[in-house]
């Protein structure tokens, strides 16, 4: 039985004339790419991922940002936003129309360049429940791994694509087997001249006496929606927030850290490589409780 | 009318059981992956591009041993070698039993991790007719693209995946995009220190006096295929061969450059970046002829 919901956005840009709504349902459970979409010979494409509380689409509006900007640093067409809107909605009715609708879900939104040769693009979007975080959202261990590049690529080298949420990922993938393989749950990576930067999947967020810092995103870093809801969070409390560089030796002295992101939320550090953090377990909670009760 | 023959390889690796052959035929076009297939979502997976020449697979083997090669990067599991090579064979049979059948061909190989959660890779491999190289094969302008890691990433930093031949190719696009907007045909990246590496397709091939060097493969430099014939082809006229390190500002030194590859086999260089470059059009043409004729 199908629990997902797949909609096949059948006008993903603004380049593609949308007869109808621009989506429409489709089996989830059957094969939807072809071989020579691009997205599957070359990762050629953009994604986001936004969280689904309780019904409600998180920071909506921010995602759907981000991916046409993405969609910009790759020169696709820009995505017909309103489309993606409307089937965002779409698909999270579908799905809690046929399930308990009170969970966590998360809705994946895929725009690749297409089938090559036809110049069209490609779009997906699906609705499902999200793994189970609790256990992230008390703490995960963290070892820092180089990126390779220099924080200043994005600005000097732009086709080297930092800054794109693309469909690219085997290296942030890799990287995550590597914080297994040394015993860890998840990574920072820190740029060749020694910043920290982001991890595969999320915003790092330092706490320093009565500030909350994140890196500035000049650095080809992913600005965070989460982390934006992390600033006021804090803010709201009398914190002050900044964006700045991080080197990789001030995350050794914050008083907490967090890696926060759209589906797992904010999820505190236990460690950093060898080095054992303390975790405000209170604080925590509220934060990540004012998070899920976000309802736009 | 269908003109390219499309396999799903039913048991791409050691880890799958094979029943029958391990592959069948499929619809090239009809869509054969699912949404959630870790290629689409993650660009997760490998891929090789042989050249079929007259029915002929060229460096068979040789592309094999580079596909498990690239799969050991990954982590992902053994490739199932014979099962490959066999639907390499096949796939070939078909495309020229329902095509005039004495084109250029190419055969291409794809490996993902396949559908999240189910621990299954999948594997397509499809036939078809290449682009039409000649042009090419005369001569093509080539500009210099900072790839952003040093030349030692591979070794210190293996999650970058250096040397692998990833289906995560959308900064490979972006940089011969960026060679397309300078006026110019293809790229060939250098590192963050200076040296010269390969092109986003291919190997770079460089004649000094009576040397002809590739930069060698410890910089996370893909192993080409089509490179070693080519040295086989300088060695059987009595040039040295020698793979080495080639700082960025040797290439403009150089007595000729040619980019090389599996299925446009070697494209001389007339340009690098602002400098014009002779060619010796005779030799090209002799190079191509003899890489042509590969049999094996």
């Amino acid at each position: 039985m199908t629990r997902a919901t797949l909609l096949t956005i059948t006008a993903p840009t603004d380049a593609e004339e949308a007869t109808g709504p621009g989506f429409e349902l489709a089996d989830f459970d059957a094969p939807q790419v072809r071989v020579t979409d691009l997205a599957v010979t070359r990762g050629d494409g953009v994604f986001e991922t936004v969280a689904v509380i309780h019904g409600h689409p998180q920071a909506l509006e921010a995602h759907l940002a981000r991916l046409a900007h993405s969609a910009e640093l790759l020169e696709l067409p820009h995505p017909a936003v309103d489309v993606w809107r409307a089937a965002v909605l779409a698909g999270i009715e579908d799905y809690r129309s046929r399930n308990a609708g009170d969970e966590e879900l998360f809705a994946k939104l895929i725009l690749t360049r297409g089938v090559e040769g036809t110049g069209r693009a490609s779009g997906w979007l699906f609705v499902d429940q999200g793994e189970d975080f609790s256990a992230a959202r008390l703490g995960i261990r963290v070892v820092t791994l180089d990126r390779g590049y220099r924080h200043d690529v994005a600005e000097t080298s732009p086709w080297l694509l930092q800054g794109a949420k693309t469909l690219s990922y085997a290296i942030n993938r890799a990287a995550q087997r590597e914080a297994v393989r040394r015993g860890a749950d998840d990574v920072i990576f820190v740029s060749s001249d020694g910043l920290a930067l982001e991890g595969p999947t999320s915003n790092v967020v330092l706490l320093d006496g009565n500030t909350v810092v994140t890196p500035q995103t000049d650095q080809g870093i992913l600005a965070g929606t989460t982390q934006a809801a992390v600033f006021e969070f804090f803010a709201a409390r009398g914190f002050d927030t900044e964006y700045r560089h991080i080197t990789a030796d001030e995350l050794t002295r914050a008083d907490a850290l967090w890696l926060v992101s759209s589906v797992r939320q904010a999820a505190p550090l236990t460690a950093l490589d060898d080095q054992r953090f303390p975790v405000d377990a209170e604080l925590t909670r509220e934060l990540n409780e004012y998070l899920l009760a976000r309802t736009s």
